[in-house]
């Protein structure tokens, strides 16, 4: 099968890692098989445990373990008023030309020159295309029946602030977060699962008293910029990068972008902005439905602040595989060196925990291994491979940043105990099968 | 803000349900404050994580726990071809007719009179509807531009089917799994969350030789069938159903549904089909692309056939709930009767484990309050509650099916220890709060 197709090089280390992506089945091209869907991508069964796992480190930090949270999952297909009262009928458009000679197309605020820079063509004329995907609900494909698939997954929660707020009977401040795809038909998607027509946010609007805005906005900046570094991106690849005043949009206070060192620059993992009341006035005077939080202390009706931090799932996926990719000089069997290719995941980033390794075929040693996998299979997510050579093999798992190499070897009958071999020290530890499931949840904490 | 609108009463505890699920937080109706859009539901905070729960479980048990499955997580959007090869643009119809006179609409094989069933009046002929919801990939709005929102997850695995066994070096017998969201255009959706045009589903396409699809059929029809036992369902309220020769597609060898007992009838959970190489056929006659496995060991080429067990999440997640769901007469604090809401989740599916209470509202109670949340939520998903009576408190956590209630009180003071007490059985237990986060963790087990 073809290798994951790029539109050109992508540069650094990121044309490895869509080679490596496909290769080891983390990222296919989507509809591969008929040529591909421009701008789709499906996660292969790597791929899924990795992108879960981020969405999971984001929720278990931002939602389970904070009081001043919880969660929702809004549909995507939501009522065309709902767009309407956002502004995203009107407003949420990119102005578009094409080249009259090579037909190419591009955005028009990407470009300053007058002619294609492709080709030197004559462009047309800027329009303006509105990016949101529509469809018809019901037979009917008229005006009346048209929904949009959901540009964000933010008005979802705005439209919801009133029934999470009464049903959970929460205190200002209080955030509510969501994960869920949202689609924008991008005039020009590309490179490689950063800017897709189909993604995933992991979005959240934190809601307070006006006077706090700006202390909460502080927090979230520091809290999210945190996140990406605890869980493995290196400092020196991040940055934050405050929208300049005419990036703003109007009803926008304030605005930092956290940005990813990519091969081709600095680019938006998350923004978080501070949104003022701007939302939830919107769908108050659209709807005529009383969107007020009653402070009890303070005897007071009002409309809160939100601050929103906006995170891509994809891109923060992407960010992880890139910034795990290592090549490393390794000694081989023969002394000589070898390289090796190695994802040095986070223990919560990494898709597979344990791999359980026979250091032979024979019947006994699989038995034991398959025991193995039963128990820890229970605990994390594991792999078994007993094919080829155990240095192989190790090299395999350092691949795609399997944690912990357990090898069951012929000792193990006598001793009833196996060598732990760690990733990134490749360094090996011997330990008895009955203390395996223990030793593996603690380490994992 | 107004009850969670049905159309008409659904019976049995259903209609309660459908309340409770408003008030608690475990769904809304999508875009309310708009009046609501047509059979699209919002998961609630409750909701987000009871649904979690379900997903969470189904994956445990068939991928994460299993040697000869793999996950996926193809895009929505896939080239149209794919539905094309499907036999999807064709034939995925269903025969619609309309009342002349009070303008209701209906699925032409629901009703058997010639007349409209609401009020008799004439009926157009029946005109065949495609279900597919459509749209339209970049600016133009034309056929060449068409894309389809997938009616199902299953295709994205069949086109995916050699990247998968490629990548992961995968032999016969094995299975690839997905979640996600999939999109019908339903003549008559309704019944709460049972018929929504959005939708979320869980597939396996088990590949297996073609003489072994018999034996893997019975497999998991017996094993889907134990896993929503396992998880809480009684066992009255299910049951199998295998179809009828004139209700199998023509290529289907054999098909059985699990059914769940709702109010308004038996009605499908999840269907496990015997699908032969149809899919695999389809898509390699299409594309082009050889699809064939090979057999080393047989040193045979062919496509696999494939058993597919599909199920409904947010079905699955209703019959949960539903089936929770009980009123119990308990003595209250006067010594009469009280009606208690229990809502009695096993315990993987329970959305909340803990509750936290102080028993007052004394601060240093709070604090100790403060500090078990933050050390158990590091296990569980967990709440903390200071409001009203302790009674009142338990009630409430009854209603969503709160596994343990974890009572901070004034002898905590002294003894370092709390009140546990026990859903199902209205127990208490008292422990050290130095053993409790081990205690959650074995009894989460």
């Amino acid at each position: 099968m073809a290798e994951n197709k790029a539109e050109k090089p992508l540069g650094g280390v990121m044309d490895k890692v869509v080679s490596l992506a496909k290769r080891r089945g983390f990222i296919f091209q989507s509809s591969e098989i008929y040529g591909g869907l421009n701008s789709c991508w499906d996660y292969g069964p790597l791929g899924v445990l990795l992108k879960n796992n981020v969405k999971k480190a984001w929720w278990f930090e931002n939602v389970q373990t904070r009081l001043d949270m919880c969660g929702l999952d809004a549909a995507i297909l939501m009522h065309p008023q709902v767009w309407q009262a956002s502004g995203h009928v009107n407003c949420f458009q990119d102005p578009m030309v094409d080249c009259k000679v090579c037909h190419k197309r591009f955005r028009g605020d990407d470009i300053n020159s007058t002619v294609c820079p492709e080709c030197g063509g004559e462009l047309t004329e800027a329009r303006q295309f509105n990016l949101m995907f529509k469809t018809f609900m019901g037979p009917v494909e008229d005006a009346s029946a048209v929904v949009y698939m959901r540009p964000e997954t933010a008005q979802g929660i705005f439209v919801n602030f009133k029934n999470v707020a009464t049903s959970m009977r929460k205190k200002l401040p209080f955030g509510i977060a969501q994960i869920g795809k949202s689609f924008r038909n991008e005039i020009t998607p590309g490179k490689f699962t950063f800017r897709t027509r189909e993604f995933e946010q992991m979005e959240i609007e934190y809601f307070c008293r006006p006077e706090e805005a700006e202390k909460h906005f502080d927090y979230w900046v520091e809290s999210r910029f945190a996140w990406y570094i605890k869980h493995g991106i290196k400092k020196e690849n991040l940055r934050l990068r405050a929208h300049e005043k005419d990036e703003l949009a109007h009803y926008a206070k304030a605005c930092k972008d956290i940005e990813y060192a990519f091969p081709w620059g600095w680019s938006e993992l998350e923004g978080i902005a501070s949104r003022g009341d701007y939302d939830l006035t919107c769908h108050q005077n659209s709807s005529k439905e009383n969107l007020q939080y009653f402070d009890e202390e303070k005897n007071e009706h009002f409309l809160p602040h939100v601050i929103e931090p906006s995170a891509g799932a994809d891109r923060a996926t992407l960010a992880f595989l890139a910034d795990a990719y290592d090549e490393e000089e390794v000694p081989n069997d023969k002394g000589k060196k070898d390289v090796r290719v190695v994802l040095h995941f986070a223990k919560e980033i990494a898709p597979i925990k344990v791999a359980v390794l026979p250091l032979s075929k024979k019947q006994n040693l699989m038995d034991i291994c398959e025991k193995i996998y039963a128990d820890v299979s229970k605990i994390c997510s594991c792999d078994y491979d007993d094919r080829g050579s155990i240095g192989k093999r190790y090299r395999r798992q350092d691949e795609v940043g399997t944690l912990y190499c357990v090898t069951v070897d012929f000792e193990t009958l006598n001793d009833n105990a196996v060598t732990i071999r760690y990733r990134d020290s490749m360094k090996q530890d011997r330990i008895s099968i009955d203390k395996l499931p223990t030793w593996v949840s603690e380490n994992l904490k």
